[in-house]
């Protein structure tokens, strides 16, 4: 953490990523996914997680995360 | 909610609508004008209710919506 | 409220319902469906107000609700 | 939003409306009754909404706001 | 989401799942043993995550949920 | 807290008591109300503690609480 | 709960009763002092639970009370 | 903390203050335009601080206080 | 409320404290076995109360405390 | 606030700014540096105030804002 | 759940602990670093979870517990 | 931020800071007391303002922090 650092401005974005598999991966998913248009995120926090019910068994997870990005000087 | 649902990943924003008729015309009118620039909104959620007061009555509605749209592959 | 309404206990139920219309007629189709199987209902909250959006229009209002009813003796 | 308005004291009061119509109409029942000894009411902010069921269906919808008045110099 | 969808009445159910394994496992535990006796379920939410430590480790996960399942018409 | 525990699905209820004497009366009066029909009661948490007031004195309390009850095998 | 029950506007008051004996002597402190210039007093609901201690032991509770009251017509 | 001071019931006021130059700035108009008609405040807690922007800068802090004070005997 | 008391740093404690008995007995016994090894407590919050229930009855009261001390200088 | 600004939607940002000096001065960071590229903003509101410590001193404060800002027609 | 364990006194520790795998192995690592030096824990909560993200990937994973330890008679 | 930092457990404190002058000054003092004995404090959270008021003003801020420090290893 250095000094410059001190004087970075964080946007916060809102996600909802998806996965069969795992949270984890719902978490991945949709980091990667905001990679392709936004540069320079920083760090994630769960606010939500979710899903949806197919035939009695857990169809996939839904988790929704606030996401911070550096704004570029 | 078929199977390639499960696989999109949604960005929330945040909105404020507002309407001198009623909390749904708030949250109508909002959509419409974010539909102007955002493709593929899904869903909504009420995060707050307030309004203005003018000479001891309402004078209009206004809410806070957060609204999920899908991200074009 | 006389003095043999202190001596209820209330069951809480949470439930969901919606209308194409309004609040208030998302509200009313989830009492009137409970209503079917559930005798006493007393009081409802509003825990949380969504809906569903379909080619930039809002599609319906979902709203949750938390029922109390009275358990009989 | 005139620059005198920066510099106004708010007090915010408490109050709970009901109406056997409409969510709005509970609140316009309670701003209208406050405006009877408030005056410069400004604002309102929706706290909780509630309701009573009689005979299986809403009797009543019961909204609680927090008004924001200007403390008169 | 078809348009008969929007007719329906969703109950939700909050459950506790446990599993030694992992987060996905315990929700995993709780909707497949509601399954037995509820049909339609829809999604779930997860409401809180805890657990129970023995010897210094992890002894199990526990999670909370909430549950949507649509009412039989 | 043996192993077997640990495979355990709860299910949560909510409730609420009432008495004329104390929180703690009222708490008693949900669970045993409660005891009439559900099997494994666990464990209890407060969720809101309210009450009636008739005449310038408190009439009676009345608290709502989560119950988790196993369900059984 | 009479018809014209419907109509009223309740007003909310906000006071923290205190005691040496228990928390439910707290809420009568507060609900009959209240009672000395407020008329019509329905419920209250807890909002805070705390107190002081003095050399290792609870001198006494604190609770912070929400009132519901009726405006006279 | 004399012993006499558990005795007193205290009444919670909430206000919003402003102020261009700090939120503490805020919170002392806030208490000080109160001090005109409410005697023997006690304490207060921050519970929002917002504020107004022109001209892509902040134009004015605007803090909500809830301020406790003692009910006179 | 000294001068000199306005310069005190605190630390809060987080305690769960039992007892068959009641509420209030379940905060006594947290903060007198806490009186053990923390000399200068100054106030508590509760911040929940949970319960275990055994063959349809209330068993016991758990009460989860915040407690402040002041730091010696 | 006249009338055609009940009509406007608006649109809310979530940003974090940072100071070595005061929150305050993390706000007015935030607010500047969104106004490169934001016109029309309106208000904000402190979602949360954090900071790092280095030494055993404050580094910097980080402060995280809701900003609304009216979308042009 | 016998007797004797409805009288111990809980203390709550909160920790944070990181993994570049998953959820559940941020929270092993803090509670197998917490076990170093306290005895007697039995159960956790997670608060929050986080976690960073590196060249538009996640890094690690961040888990925020509350733990509670018996405390030794 | 290295990748061995990733390893890092992380301890929670919480404290209280008072300061007759502002709300950072409350924070500094409770910072610097508690680097009098804990080591490698990194970051902080406010938990919540208050303070306290005679005659009419505000006698100083009072301000609740979540501090995190690393634990050595």
């Amino acid at each position: 953490m250095a000094t410059s650092e001190t004087d970075h401005v964080y946007k916060i974005l809102e996600l909802v990523g998806s996965s069969e598999t795992s949270i984890e991966d719902a978490i991945k998913n949709a980091v990667s996914r905001a990679a392709k248009t936004v540069r320079e995120m920083k760090w994630f926090e769960v606010v939500q997680t979710r899903g949806h019910i197919e035939n009695g068994a857990v169809r996939h997870y839904q988790v929704t995360l606030r996401v911070g990005f550096t704004l570029d000087e």
